[in-house]
């Protein structure tokens, strides 16, 4: 057993009470610092950070030679020490070293403290996670995606995988990517929502959770390929309870994020003053309202047509929590969102818009459960029918009303940690020009 | 608010102490059973099922009329009652009838309590699923998935999402699915292994749990062409530390199942009796030992080759526990496998063998941590070398003992729940043959 010998950097507190315990860390050394009669080694172990302090004259002089010698930057080493107690660290605690082994000499590390540029941290993004800015956002990142599952799993929901490999055509054809599949051809699913209505009549509450992929040639600050999606769905749930999910759970995985991730919010700089209030309820605005209001404000929006990124900022700056935009024209929206009875030219749908700039994190609707108009909103897309037959049958076998949204992670991540890109916000980002590493 | 106006089936226990509490349900007609003065509707609402009392003479004609008319399976109906305890009645509950109202008139129910075909029940999957034991399987599923990230995050794991399209190539070109990729091509991800490797500086331990792809032309019933693969990873852990991680996540899992889903594995009809005895320690065996026992069962396996599965299940048997063979020749195992100090035609690997011939559940191993081994290896298997520099710099840059291994989600559910065909494991199973619905 390997790991029996090595005790964690944030379980060194545990042990700095008793100055006769001796423990080994291992890890990868960030920073040296060499003078007359000391030395300090920084090294990292993945659970924190530990400032090791090397005194010349008590340890022998190979391990003083070792320690001040040739020692690059991200070289692999055991530690061995006798924690101290000391209010000044970073983690409370310094390892006084009694012996040091080097476990692996590292060549010239290629990320220096720095300016690089955008591309070169990304053709190094499986060494640039290791610095403390990625460390925290995938942190963050982390306890959001476990908390989503606990929210759900706590309220009685079921998980329910949907299949990336798909022979039914989901949103918008021309941004699918394609895969030969045996004699077929297969595309790759830019959501699970249509499988997750055929599991409501045996589960009532589901969800999914998974990567999706959207072919789209953009390349702004909020879209990526391949991004990670929740995907609740709720039978005998309306427009109403859907939003009020929303709230709930934007709200839970906020206060999470605050409770749990505060030392990582730090090291990201994140002013977390707005965070705080996001409680509900959220303000909600219809479309209608907001095209009056934008229309107020000077735009040349016109009923019917659908929000853009500039419209959604103005309209998310009235407010420090999060903004419902509801009921947008059918026109704009996808073809299984249920007719409004009080509007027909709308459906019962919402965004959800998140404040600072950060845009739409959440789009969800009730779903139309009637058969004819169901089929008739295929028709008018000119999608193929006989895709969609079995989810037709949805309604054809004890139909029943029911909502659900989609929440893209890398978008709320964002939000959360106040970093502008979402490529940061995920481990191995997938954009139009970066496949590697 | 439309939610607020029911009570779920599992709640309505606590609701029957009050003899005069009248609640609403909402949910689907299993079945009918009309008699003269009485008539029973069994309704299932996704959370649980129970029997409901329609009294002639004590609710108005129309609404028996209503319960005893055409009212085929699967209509979705809201019945208003009075909940009465009955120790008789599944959910030990039924419900008195006082309203009834019919949301939608079921189409004839194509799936019907007779011998379907697997062809006919997996092209109507999406009703399938509302049956009893597809039900229950799939609730085990998302209790086993639940309980993988708990352990991991409990113990202090940060999860890593792999990308699913990846320019990399990884175990065997041959059964890779590719999508054209702007002006590239992707391939779809059969591991995450690579990546998480790379966390590990960051984070120390991680893990990956997500969709995988094989564009196998299998036809066995443990193979998907998408399955989800949890794919722990772990810094400066050796095999024998993977090993136990291993055996404690398994016990983990299968009492947790135990403990949380035991009605679904009464309606399973699962013998539990051997589940209950999973515990660590799990038996280990060497390859070298397995294939002499191999031998001396009368198998003409030779040194060298790779254990098939008939081998497996002629070892599995020798124990109610999950058994793991380890340390395999080198040839017949992946790359990045760690060679073994003491024998180095084998490297340092092992499988996780399940009982009663679930076969493979687990393969794991050390991973090479020496640059020019490692770099010698990927030349020999004839793999391209510009592809894997980004992995190569991990041991280049403070390389490090690691180890980690991949667990088949369905496949290990298969086991627990005693199905012999991963197919019903997964919610919309991906098979050679199968892409839809």
């Amino acid at each position: 057993m390997l790991q029996d010998r090595f005790v964690e950097v944030q379980d060194l507190p545990r042990h700095a009470a008793d100055p006769d315990t001796e423990v080994t860390i291992a890890g990868w050394v960030e920073t040296t610092r060499v003078h007359a009669r000391v030395a300090f080694l920084v090294v990292r172990d993945g659970t924190g950070l530990v400032q090791c302090v090397l005194p010349r004259g008590e340890v022998d002089e190979a391990t003083w030679e070792l320690g001040t010698g040739d020692l690059p930057q991200e070289s692999t080493v055991e530690v061995r020490g006798r924690p101290k107690a000391d209010a000044r660290a970073p983690g409370g605690v310094e390892l006084l070293i009694t012996g040091l082994t080097l476990v692996h000499r590292a060549e010239t590390y290629p990320i220096q403290p720095k300016e690089h540029g955008v591309e070169f941290l990304m053709d190094h993004r499986h060494l640039w996670l290791r610095s403390s800015q990625q460390r925290a956002g995938l942190r963050v990142r982390a306890e959001v995606m476990q908390g989503i599952h606990d929210f759900f799993h706590d309220r009685g929901f079921t998980r329910i995988d949907t299949p990336i490999l798909t022979g039914a055509i989901g949103e918008s054809a021309g941004t699918l990517f394609s895969t030969e599949y045996f004699d077929e051809t297969a595309y790759l699913a830019q959501t699970g929502q249509l499988y997750v209505e055929a599991a409501c009549p045996a589960f009532r509450k589901v969800y999914c959770f998974g990567p999706t992929f959207r072919a789209e040639k953009s390349k702004t600050r909020r879209h990526l390929t391949e991004f990670w999606m929740v995907e609740p769905e709720v039978a005998f749930a309306d427009s109403d309870d859907n939003m009020r999910l929303q709230e709930e759970m934007v709200s839970y995985v906020v206060a999470r994020a605050l409770d749990r991730c505060a030392e990582e919010l730090k090291v990201l700089e994140r002013d977390t003053s707005g965070l705080e209030k996001v409680a509900p309820p959220f303000p909600r605005m219809s479309y209608t309202e907001a095209v009056e209001f934008l229309q107020s404000k000077g735009s040349e929006i016109e009923w019917g047509r659908d929000l853009g990124g500039a419209d959604e900022t103005v309209l998310a700056a009235e407010s420090e929590l999060p903004t419902f935009i509801y009921n947008y024209p059918k026109a704009a929206k996808a073809f299984y969102m249920k007719e409004n009875p009080d509007d027909p030219r709308t459906v019962l749908c919402n965004d959800l818009l998140a404040p600072e700039g950060y845009g739409e994190i959440i789009g969800g609707s009730q779903r139309e459960d009637d058969f004819h108009r169901l089929q008739t909103r295929i028709r008018e897309e000119g999608l193929p029918e006989e895709p969609y037959q079995w989810y037709l049958d949805l309604r054809r076998y004890g139909s029943f009303p029911h909502s659900g949204f989609g929440l893209g992670i890398e978008r709320t991540v964002a939000w959360i940690t106040g970093r502008p890109h979402v490529r940061e916000m995920i481990p191995f980002p997938r954009l139009m020009n970066r496949l590697n590493p």
